[in-house]
């Protein structure tokens, strides 16, 4: 058995594996429909959001072109404020559907500038901006970008705020109705604890009234056919039920752990990996500010190539962690710590990390990563 | 707990449900890399191909949208051979995308006619037909097309031939290389006997060349980029791991069942839900040489309505059955018998259709329409 340390897919609870594992249901029925219509209340909650809030059948990337298809036309201007992997697949996304794109890129590991965001934005005297594009958790770098400010620097102006939440949403606070997020994205193999294959994206009214003017062909991501099947609590086309069954235990499991406690839970388990990659003398791709609450990058120790440290994890000790994406690859590794983690799944990743890089050869003392991950368990525990 | 005895999403044996609730996996490891490539080669078998064939994390209508904006060029001249629900999906999809779309309409209950097909590619003399669209298996009507006449009507025209198989495929044999069928669509919940979630589609080396000049935006649904993973056995993006690993046990069953038994299952199935139907005084929408071997359309008994019979069927019965879609509300009912079906799931299902049918004041003896399944039962022991 495989204990999975990358940011998504994660571990799964019992419930949710009881859950896969349910005999067939018919998706038009009254039963599942109230099965929709539960789990997107809850999922509103977790969004912090009355907009509309849809469920498709995709991986996230699905609902990401959904939000360029619907939201943006052929020839419009859009920024996308790229620092990492997925802001790239921003970009890519919406230079396939002929958006005029402009590309605001910030240092791989450092958080996205606001203060560029603004002056860019207060000088479009024309308001030819007509969206902005950023990825809330760049899972490629262990960077959360600040939202917040982000949404702020755009101001008043009538562009939409579009983000890519998939792999933060659920990990650290992201407020879609206070903060005025116009589009947001998520998915379901993140920190909702089940397996990839459903995606989330919430729509405002502002973002509707511009999907009015869309041309774009779509069908599959049409969120004017979501919107409309949502009405009789279905969606246009056969979902992936058993995975939707799924979401509504991992939902309970949120609610009963509580979001503020759930986000606790990560900003803590943030604070053991790095603490203990430090203690291993590894150096930190981001800074504390900057970093992800659901994924931790650690720079190569010298002359170790990270994919052998991936590869050894895996095969010699069950644990499965990521080697950096990109431009990255070969200079980082990843350790996942979002979703269903617990205290022992942080002291054998550390442990295994330890015994994996005395075979490689770095030099410290075996014991002194574990070391401070019994010291921050034990303190929490006071 | 529900029997589902609609045409997909269908019942699940218990070594697909038990692979469904496996902890999570990798989907970057060889390990999973290995699990997709005997997938791929266990699906080419059954759709008897040397194609390429992908896998893609979304309904059997992502696969369709894949097999238009891949294949088919804004202002193309299309034809849809369209006798169904499904049909009308294919013409949905080409208008969204722009094509110059003709539709060959056929009557609903009815085969396709090659015949038509035939007459309107001859009259082609420019050759300005770019891909003709056709149903296998039209779940709306209980009507299996007869693809291979179909195919052979387009003779050495240029034009590509796709094909939405979804409820068709591992029901009643469809021969993608020798029959000439460039890009063949199917989905997981119908005869492949897991949860809706996974769609599959072939490609041809033609189709492959037309692809290379079309222009339409597309990102998630991007063959060419599904190819380029597929090289290094992966998926471009997070792949819907639980219902892979699903897949690859339904593909064991079929494999050990045998193909050529799994189509005999499905036409005996087909034979007795219709002799049973008869028995009880109803009349079928389709004639025997049309009649699908995955679901039967069954006209409405007079003055009763069929959604009334759904309702009953489903609250006091715990059966799921389909009523009419599109312009065949209100005026049929289907029952699927595709995928994990037994002999006994027809017992259940036509005894509870009997007590049914009383309720409502059909008028015929209890007995006589499982008196005829019993007899075909023990008919095929001999």
């Amino acid at each position: 058995m495989q204990l999975l340390m990358i940011p998504g897919p994660t571990n799964m609870p019992r419930e949710v594996l009881q859950a896969l594992s349910l005999p067939a249901v018919g998706h038009r029925t009254p039963e599942f429909s109230e099965v929709i219509k539960e789990v997107t209340v809850s999922l509103k909650k977790i969004y912090h959001t009355k907009n509309d809030l849809f469920i498709l059948t995709s991986s996230g990337t699905g609902a990401m072109e959904a939000a360029v298809a619907n939201f943006v036309n052929q020839g419009d201007k859009v920024i996308v404020m790229e620092n990492g992997n997925f802001g790239e697949r921003w970009v890519k996304l919406n230079n396939s559907y002929g958006a005029d794109v402009e590309v605001i890129s910030g240092v791989w590991g450092e958080q996205a500038d606001p203060e560029i965001l603004k002056k860019r934005i207060s000088a479009d005297h024309g308001q030819e901006i007509k969206a902005v594009f950023v990825t809330h958790n760049e899972t490629s770098t262990g960077v959360t970008n600040d939202l917040k400010a982000l949404r702020e620097a755009l101001g008043e102006h009538p562009a939409l705020f579009i983000v890519d939440a998939i792999s933060g949403m659920a990990v650290s606070p992201l407020k879609v109705d206070e903060w005025n997020l116009d589009v947001v994205v998520s998915g379901s193999q993140k920190a909702f604890m089940i397996p990839p294959g459903l995606s989330f994206i919430s729509v405002s009214p502002r973002a509707w009234a511009k999907s009015e003017q869309v041309t774009n062909p779509r069908f599959y991501f049409d969120l004017r056919a979501a919107a409309k099947s949502f009405e009789k609590s279905t969606t246009p086309y056969t979902p992936a039920t058993c995975l939707i069954l799924a979401l509504r235990e991992s939902l309970k499991l949120i609610e009963k752990e509580g979001l503020q406690n759930v986000y606790k839970r990560h900003q803590f388990y943030k604070q053991v990996i790095r603490t203990a990659a430090k203690a291993l003398g590894l150096n930190l791709l981001t800074n504390e500010k900057s970093a992800s609450c659901g994924v931790t990058a650690i720079k190569k120790p010298t002359a170790i190539d990270p994919q052998t440290i991936v590869k050894i994890m895996r095969e010699k000790h069950g644990i499965i962690i990521a080697g950096g994406q990109n431009r990255l690859k070969g200079e980082i590794f990843r350790i996942g710590h979002l979703g269903y983690v617990s205290d022992n799944d942080l002291v054998v990743t550390i442990a295994a990390l330890e015994r994996t890089l005395l075979e490689l050869g770095w030099s410290f003392q075996l014991g002194q990563g574990i070391q401070v991950v019994q010291e921050l368990l034990q303190e929490r525990m006071k």
